[in-house]
């Protein structure tokens, strides 16, 4: 969905379309990256801080009653507050009987060109994060988290059965038609590719609308577990339904079984910033 | 290229192509998996093993000195025999001189319906590897290394311009053309993947015709480092050219910084066979 400079906006019209969601039949629902504010991270401008919040919190208060009211569960990408100069991008997930399961606070943190994230968010400190809700096993990423195989491999293989990635990404009012289907093609290709590599879903949830020099290009889609596109949304505001059976994983993880074939003793150098000789 | 079980006929046809492909301006020649004997791992066979050789051997000497006299580098897929009893699917790459740059073996080995590779093949020991050639700086990796993103970025992290992947993929006779459609669209978005996660060219050559219950899908393909295909062969025989230029990278890392923001601290759970607790 698109958002306007007013949280309290913000959140009725998410709190409308998980209502509406609900009653189309959805179990888990996503929001995308800061749904209840602007992409502030365009300026660099310290009275954003001021729409932070600590989480648990107002929102997930808000959030948790209507998932307990709705029986749904609820994964919302928040502006976290947890101490005075300590700030970071943080998604919280409301099971279904409404109760606060936890928090991810996302690791790969961007600065770039209209993206100035770094100057809000402090990297993620708590590793990577599978929630076991009452329908499916969440592994909760976000936005530039999504270029990380890493980062997907670690949170499968923590059990998760479907990867969720709030987002907010789009392209600068420069750039050229070509150049945007060029980053919405990598975009889609490298978030298929974490479904493929694991044999796990994988849905994706990009905010729309135009915010100053963003175009955020929507297009939110649901993968399964061998990267086909089960549902793909388009540029406006949607609610994008799909059904996914975790059932299904293993007998795809039987004919592709990846996981069985890991050279675990040979991955060391993952763990090295680059890997040739510095001297 | 398809294969015959004549191994002199194999690489008569190779060497043949070579020169095609060397005439036509071709600077470095990747040939499929295992280029000169039928793709034997269909059969559990022990007589299967005298197809194996030394490397460097007699068709590292063939190659060498065709790579001089054209000045092209050759990457060349084949069976080594390393000691009575020890077999490996490995590369060897000889450089624009006609020098033996070294090999790789295979660290990651299938076994699957068609596919009794760990029947032959001993997994790799000399880890992930790249060869400062006179053209490029290519990383080899082979066929199943190809679902591996922790092969790709250790690969590309000690320096690689070029990924590429020798492979040896169909479909078997009983699946229907749907499931290879997805089969193909999922090899190929792998493979994309690497090239977007670290910002290398990829180039992925597949072996062609049906060999008993394989059909090799050929789809050989060139991406870019932002995983754009530029150049993508058909399913039967033939030479695929794509200009690559590595100093297109570091443009690429500088608009899509991946490398930068790497959170290595905390990448320590790849290097466990799975991150759920086992009592």
């Amino acid at each position: 969905m698109s958002c306007t400079s007013d949280p309290v906006q913000n959140m009725e019209k998410a709190t409308g379309l998980i209502e509406k969601a609900a009653g189309g039949g959805a179990r888990i629902i996503l929001l995308q990256e800061l749904f209840n504010s602007l992409y502030f991270c365009q300026q660099v401008d310290e009275s954003n801080f001021d729409l932070a919040e600590e989480i648990p919190g107002p929102s997930t208060e808000i959030l948790g009653n209507l998932a307990r009211k709705l029986q749904v569960v609820i994964v919302a990408s928040l502006f976290e507050y947890r101490a005075p100069g300590l700030y970071h991008n943080t998604a919280a997930v409301l099971d279904a009987d409404g109760s606060y399961l936890g928090k991810y606070r996302k690791m790969h943190i961007p600065e770039d060109p209209g993206f100035h994230e770094k100057y809000y968010f402090t990297p993620g400190d708590l590793g990577y994060k599978v929630f076991n809700t009452r329908y499916a096993k969440i592994g909760v990423l976000i936005c530039w988290d999504q270029w990380y195989p890493e980062a997907a491999r670690i949170t499968a293989t923590m059990g998760a059965d479907l990867l969720v990635y709030p987002t907010a990404i789009g392209g600068l009012s420069h750039e050229s038609e070509e150049e945007m289907r060029d980053f919405v093609d990598a975009w889609e290709v490298i978030q298929r590719s974490h479904a493929i590599a694991n044999g796990v879903f994988v849905a994706s949830v990009n905010r729309t609308g135009t915010e100053g020099n963003i175009r955020f290009w929507g297009d939110s889609f649901v993968a399964g577990p061998f990267g086909k596109v089960l549902a793909r949304a388009g540029s406006g505001d949607e609610i994008l339904y799909c059904d996914i059976d975790p059932g299904t994983i293993d007998k795809q993880r039987r004919t592709w079984p990846y996981l069985r074939d890991r050279r675990i003793e040979s991955y060391g150098p993952i763990l090295q910033r680059f890997n040739t000789s510095d001297k």
